[in-house]
């Protein structure tokens, strides 16, 4: 199944799910049981369709150095535990919805091309064998980073902030429930011209095991929203650039800069 | 005016206005304007209220550094634009509500007495001039931290994990939309004796200041709790201890630890 959200044909967001070549609204939420939700509404065809992000989260995670080629490259320890940060859930932007930065930031902008979980289930202090159960389902992330201000001020690691710019927190196009992320990879392409492609297989803290220590930490809401970091090739971009994040069998998720 | 949110005799969350020594439980919510809510239900005496975070903030700002006492006994430079981190939502405890330290964490804990801002109206890009208009009102906060998992690892410092155990954002009892922070200063009593005392008049980007800068970040919306830093005096607590945070004219907070 994959579910995603929408405006429908009076203007009004929604949750809908992807039938083929088209989205069909619903009434209800993915988060029910099954019965809780019915087809509501005329089908759209996906190339017609107002995208909003697929989910509302009360929280976004984002994790640093989660992935072994990176941390190689870039000459750092392996982590002992997630290391992570929060995102604004204002910040985030739709499947074809402009990323814009903010007129007092003129520093460099960054694509992060990651696998995104969304967590379905209320989880408190969950084991790795339950996680399955509580996970709704994965999407595409671009985390976009203002990488120049983290460490603008010496003194504080400014993480937060450099990922909360409105727009700055792409997911979409759709939450898919049955993706299998062990033989996949992320491509990402700025341009046309692909500049990550990495192995999620390559992932420190895979998406079961991650989902369980975090769930250790704080609970974690139907719709939270944990995106797992990115490996290799991320760099700036430049106003005008046309990006796209493909993850084989999950869809791709295409975005303009500026 | 003030607002608070609690269980009412049915066990029903619910906003509240304060009213002497009751709670008046309403319909709606603080943030219509005036006319969309009204009182509903029977008062309930305030010592016998079940207390709720008085709001269900879309995101938590927590300031660092924020006051000048101590920028200065930390050897410290003063900040040149706000320094913050996001806090989970899931971690807000309301005003007599244990704060509990996670089974994995052994490390020291520490109370923050602090003031918070609840924003009324959704804000983005808002000059000085205009924040007052879109400002609800204040609370009093105790922004418990885990202080040795900050720089546990030495390759990125954990803000928002410090701060996003569950119950280890406390905020209430009530909102004050009148509040005047000009002339007031925050005490934390620990036990009973006094930890922190310090006026909020020596604040770095004071609130009005502070709400434009961070909605020019990102986009702040109803509910939504700015943490506004602590200064000295915060220390590590022992379990089973009694915390207090006062602030004139405002109230007092209090929690037990543990």
């Amino acid at each position: 199944m994959r579910w995603t959200r929408l405006l429908d044909l009076t203007g009004h967001p929604t949750f809908a799910r992807i039938t083929g070549e088209a989205a069909q609204p619903i009434q209800g939420t993915p988060f029910g049981p099954p019965g809780t939700w019915h087809d509501h509404g005329d089908p759209i065809a996906l190339d017609a369709v107002s995208w909003l992000p697929p989910v509302q989260p009360s929280k976004v995670i984002a994790l640093w150095k989660n992935f072994h080629a990176l941390a190689l490259k870039q000459q750092q320890t392996i982590p002992e535990e997630p290391l992570y940060a929060l995102r604004a859930p204002s910040s985030l932007a739709a499947h074809r919805q402009p990323v814009v930065k903010p007129a007092h930031y003129d520093g460099a902008v960054f694509y992060e091309g990651e696998l995104a979980l969304v967590v379905g289930k209320t989880m408190r202090a969950v084991g790795p064998a339950e996680v399955r159960a509580h996970l709704l389902g994965c999407t595409i992330a671009n985390d976009v980073t203002a990488m120049e201000l983290i460490n603008r001020d010496p003194s504080f690691a400014q993480w937060s902030r450099s990922k909360s710019f409105d727009t700055f927190g792409v997911i979409g196009p759709w939450i898919d429930t049955d993706f299998d992320w062990t033989g996949a990879s992320v491509r990402t392409r700025v341009n046309g011209r692909e500049r990550q492609h990495y192995p999620l297989a390559d992932m420190i803290f895979e998406p079961l095991t991650l989902l369980s220590r975090l769930s250790h930490d704080m609970t974690l809401e139907p719709g939270d929203l944990v995106l797992c970091g990115t490996s290799v090739g991320a760099l700036p971009m430049r106003p005008g650039s046309e990006l796209e994040v493909e993850i084989d069998g999950l869809g791709v998720l295409a975005n303009r800069y500026g």
